[in-house]
């Protein structure tokens, strides 16, 4: 099993407020420790298409510091004739980068049907926007033991959201991150509304970590570093990245996708804001990248 | 099989402009056909609770002129510690019900694992609003040959509706019924908004029939005889109607269920109400109730 | 002094129920009661463009049943750039066109620059959308003797619609027309959404007339009939529809306006669908036309 | 005359990109040229309630380093009932507190008769959210050669925002702040969802300064620095904050006022943010402090 809860407390980590934060979760086999007050940023395409496409992008997110590759293979559209994602198949892909660099995979699962197949690949179980409310699969992803990263809905309230996660706990597993990535609002010069109001009280009265999609909170690359800063600064415990190797070509959301020039420069932005904020990106070549590096 | 779809065009009704309609439903084993202009009444509890409550409320309904019997066996619920319905239990009494009175039986499928249980029972499968994008789901319904009810999500567009039965058309299943039941705006003194724009816009531009539920939509008792009358104005094919036979004891949305008598009230005024627009209100004692009547 | 408040008990008429109705408002030298379980229509372009559009748009409406004529003089418009109404000029021609026709004028203030001149030509002020919390200006028409016509604003609630109303009030007057125009939601098919919950809520709860604005409800011209029954039924005293004789030649608003054929139509139908309900379609010809006709 | 735009290009500031903007504006007598790459915080209550509260919380938020006061003298309330403001009285004791403080003084007009009055106290003058599309108003303000700050209304698009400002600008005044105070949204454990996503947009894509309000963003005291750093690092220009000497006993927005030592400690860590993106905050003690101070 690649990863396990710890129920410690948090230990206090610089300038960071943890007061009411009851827990840390584990992640993968090294057990990196999200929501311990360092940031860790998980990074990919929005969909996995060809293995070239993945590999390249996996090398990329890894050397710049992410500890996670994101990469859809069943992927939830909006009409039934958009591609649908690889499958098995992206989840083999997936598995095969993670061999390759050691970056933790983060995947979706879209029915109680796919979840036993993604649970095997992932090491963290994403439960998308559109499942927020899909209650039979929470529940199932409830008796895994695997971190769920739990996306909020499309138009739910914070209360919605937090009633969502709680049908995973009540079944068995409290390794929930919670995805703050846009909510629908009138704005149509941005693909959603980034809530960091929301990431910002969830760091106060949540005990599960909180995560941030700029990516999706926006949809507008050029946007997307400033977003991400912001959500760090707003307090989450972690990013999730849209990046591509060829965002022009990506047959899902290239024109919110990063390259990899751009999103190792992102990186840079937030190891320095970090360090001000008493707080250490975390990567894959040794643990605590910042103050203490 | 109870159900079967007719192909034929829509027969002109009255004043009923049918223009762009292209085909009928036909419901159970009496083969009446939902959007031919006539209007259908479906009324029930918003979950089945008990043997009397739900045999109880069937006969009052369909004395006062329905011709389906609602009733949630599976009940999708915000939180994990509200009442989640009855499950096979209750659509033993859906079905016993039936017997009893007639009415077909109109309940939700919240999953693809109770969808066989569910289509085995009901005369007509409901997708709930949080279902809207559960696209595994509507792939699974689009393989049943039943009529579906697809209701709109919460803070849906027509568009991603449209998509959304799309997914069910492609899978094989054409018996499709909109179903407008109030859309979250900010508004606080109702429930939900009632898009009864969505519903003339329906009739006008797509051909499948359009149903309007007032109880959701505005979750006000007091308020749902005015809105059924609005939405049969504004081209409604069907109504949804939540009643039980004692409101305040509900387990679920008492606040917007009529009382018997008050459902009886209802059905007068909107039998009136179709002759002036030329069309007939249809129940199961004979057919046709309106002009032709 | 063409209008004047009346505190007598609306009478019972027909099937409408009057519960907790306080008051009626008497519009123009014939003291047409609004309020009173009736129905009145007023109709008209969006804005007055010319003498010949103008004078003919008249003298079709009030042919059809209009009571009133609508026509902004001052145009309040998202861009600078875009059509701002023809002002004094704009007002004078109004008055032409209620001298040939007998039509009641009802037209914007925009300002409390504007307001006196407005109130010099008007019968009903109309207080537009954008201007419902203009606190100055509503108390401004609020120290005024004439009905006044307050538009729920685009994202509004009913309760700050209410506060609104209770500016005007404040100031002295009570004669307050509540008008439903549609409020902004994330659907794009339809230009707002038509809240009918919000105009059978009002009809319960509030003392105030309700009037309902299908154009602007949905800005499609052939959805306005659908909303306009729909209204009806959900208990509008009062409807307000955009006809315009060239709607493809309207400076704005064209895509919702009714050209005189469409509109002579629907006022037969709303004409016929009020008798059912009990009530009565008032015009300028002697009174009251419907069951007592 | 207190301010003066200046049509100098932005100079290049640390790592700050600025391409697109192409003017920045010079605030008071000084000249504190907002927009060049700095940060400036203009901080102060709700309303101005009396002369102990404006002058003890003036002394103190010139102190913790804000360059500009806000307090509203005329207050814009959703209901009659609700405090309205000192209007002529709290004007004079804005300029009080300037004299001793050297702080600019930021304070609304919510109307074109209070306009010229407010314009002779003010250094800024605020159009407030509800006034956004009050276009007398904002024709009225674009007359007049003082920096306005226009905030976005509740819920309006971004685009609809620039037509606002498009009015200010077409009438003559450039010196236009556009200032993002949170959107309406479903969400309710929140008072407004912050909108940074704007913040980000408008600094790649607008000729105007940008400031955010954090207060009104989210309505929580709590919060108010979380979203401060996050709107700094989002790109923010500006930044406008509640304080209070005593918010418990405020007469409005109370709960979302920090006090006097919150402010301090959050100005603190606003310096040490700014330095790390190479930009600085500016006070009134000697201009720059930060990378260069």
């Amino acid at each position: 099993m690649r990863t396990e809860e710890t129920r410690t407390e948090a230990e206090s980590s610089g300038k960071m407020k943890n007061a009411g934060r009851m827990r840390t979760i584990k992640l993968g086999e090294r057990g990196l420790a999200l929501g311990d007050g360092s940031l860790m940023v998980i990074a990919g395409p929005c969909a996995v298409e060809d293995r070239g496409q993945l590999l390249e992008t996996a090398a990329a997110v890894a050397e710049a510091g992410a500890v996670g590759l994101r990469g859809g293979a069943f992927k939830p559209r909006t009409s039934p004739h958009s591609f649908q994602g690889l499958g098995e198949k992206g989840l083999e892909l997936l598995a095969e980068a993670r061999e390759r660099t050691g970056l933790l995979v983060v995947t979706e699962a879209t029915s109680t049907e796919n979840l036993p197949l993604v649970a095997e690949f992932a090491d963290i179980i994403q439960i998308g926007s559109r499942s927020m409310q899909n209650f039979p699969l929470l529940t199932a992803v409830g008796k895994r033991l695997k971190p769920v990263i739990l996306k909020r809905g499309l138009a739910s309230t914070i209360k919605e959201w937090l009633d969502a996660a709680e049908y995973i706990r009540c079944a068995g597993n409290e390794q929930i991150i919670l995805c703050e990535r846009g909510i629908r609002t009138f704005e149509t010069m941005t693909r959603n509304t980034m809530d960091l109001g929301a990431v910002a009280l969830l760091r106060h009265q949540c005990k599960f970590p909180v995560m941030a999609d700029p990516s999706h909170g926006c949809g507008r690359r050029e946007l997307v570093p400033a977003l991400a800063r912001a959500a760090l600064t707003a307090g989450a415990d972690s990013l999730l990245i849209e990046v591509h190797v060829k965002p022009e070509q990506a047959l899902s959301d290239g024109q919110q996708s990063l390259n990899p020039m751009e999103f190792a420069r992102l990186m840079e932005e937030l190891r320095e804001m970090a360090l001000v904020m008493g707080r250490k990106l975390v990567d894959l070549k040794g643990g605590h990248h910042g103050a203490a590096a």
